[in-house]
């Protein structure tokens, strides 16, 4: 067994369906005539036996039931060992309270995210004595899982919803938002759900990856207006938009990547229909449109 | 249509299977071999059209999701009106963070209750200005949904486990642990997913109901350490148990009630086995065990 990961989840927050959508994509998945999708999250193994979730999503439970080389390995033992957040936001965060339950792991993320799950009393449920919070400093590898390594650097980014002020910085860099450097036996993938621009930075480091895992919030940029679902662009969201001179696709052409994935679609991203003509574009592209339970081997 | 209530989640906290047990009936759910159940949810209805969503579990996603009645029925518009607590632990709580997404619903809970959700910045999700919190007295009755009418009332139990001190008192009376009696249409329903003990004085209140939705927490008191699963009674936890002269199903025998219906079940319960002797003697005692999706009309 060598360095594997699982997509747990591959939609944004909210999922697809989102409980109080009525969006075409949301229709069609709950009619069944598209596949579902669960939200954002990936675990991640070295050696097939220790694997490590990046983000606890609040669909966990049923991510968890429906991956067998994740489930419980005797009366109360799991292969898990290891939490990492990439950022505060709830789609993120929420599934730790589902993590309760007395079962040892390290949650691993920067001080400024622990620091939002701190000021929570709720978080307590995630015993101190049983689950060992670990502080993360940017651009320090740590042992993530074994064999398993991880590097976390700041990406453009916000705080979480929930922690908006009155002026919002979509182009924060610093611990709220957070890529991933994975490393094992050699080979190096990425993990970056959520991602407000690819500075050049950024190009650079990914350059040379077995496999990159990318925010796919979004096609376009207004898509949520122009549906009249929300009065936010992706931009003020956070998230660069797959398609467009300044999008994604456009950005990681002259990049070297062995698998580009995307992950963290949002319900209204086009891409989650399987006939759609963005779709098609997007594979023309290079691109695996993430789906939950698919596994790549970096 | 008259007055209807659907079981969103049948299990306790941890649900069925839960993500880190391989208990017997653990086991079992994550095979097929019998009945996955989701955590601690009723939703109910006066009028067909307008529902109110007792307890906001961790599954709500997937609850709404497989119940038809209580998908969209436009691009942003849902049946539900509002969303009561019957205490603050995570299986009822957690929840909410999912109903995030600028949805409009009232929320109403003790202000005991409100105020553990208010020493949480991460349920400003639920932005004031979108979901209005409704503090409820105890004993006063109110408009759950177009004509549903609810009253609390407090019921033996404890705080939630995330916020347990030193010592714990298991059959603390007052607004940390409320059961609800439901009014419509002339008929009478109870939810109690949480008693520690069936008073006298409860009995008499629940006397004549149409329909009993009760705390079918455990089996027997010391189920879960008998299955090496933990250090906690039942009596500990806060609930009482089914079996036994002490249990509800002795409680209940000198009750008049039309319908009782088991909810908030431990994966360790045997009587969540199809086959087993337990769920036999539930039956033949009257009782209905709970599952996802079931629907009674008081």
């Amino acid at each position: 067994m060598g360095f594997r990961a699982r997509i747990l989840g591959a939609a944004a927050g909210g999922g697809l369906p989102q409980w109080n959508c009525g969006c075409q994509n949301c229709r069609l998945a709950r009619e069944g005539a598209i596949p579902s999708l669960t939200q954002s999250s990936l675990a991640v193994t070295a050696n097939g036996a220790d694997w490590a979730v990046l983000n606890a999503s609040p669909d966990i439970r049923a991510q968890l039931t429906a991956s067998r080389a994740l489930a419980p390995t005797g009366l109360r033992e799991v292969p898990i060992r290891s939490v990492l957040l990439t950022n505060g936001d709830i789609d993120h965060v929420a599934g730790l309270l589902t993590l309760r339950e007395m079962q040892p792991f390290t949650l691993f993320a920067t001080a400024g995210i622990h620091a939002v799950l701190d000021a929570n009393p709720i978080f307590a449920a995630l015993k101190p004595s049983v689950v060992t919070r670990s502080e993360v400093a940017l651009d320090q590898p740590f042992a993530l899982a074994p064999g398993l390594t991880a590097t976390l650097f700041a990406v453009p980014g916000k705080v979480p919803l929930y922690l908006e002020g009155d002026t919002v910085d979509t182009q924060l860099l610093g611990e709220q938002t957070v890529g991933v450097k994975l490393e094992a036996g050699g080979r190096t993938a990425f993990y970056i759900p959520g991602c407000a621009a690819l500075t050049g930075d950024l190009a650079q480091r990914l350059d040379g990856a077995a496999a990159v895992f990318f925010d796919g919030t979004l096609w376009t940029d207004d898509e949520m207006l122009r549906l009249g679902l929300g009065s936010k662009t992706g931009a003020r969201m956070g998230h660069m938009s797959m398609s467009g001179p300044d999008g994604s696709i456009a950005a990681f052409a002259g990049i070297d990547v062995g698998q580009k994935v995307y992950v963290h679609m949002n319900n209204t991203n086009p891409v989650l229909h399987p006939a759609s003509p963005e779709r098609a574009e997007a594979v023309a592209a290079g691109w695996i449109i993430g789906a939950d339970g698919l596994e790549i081997t970096p």
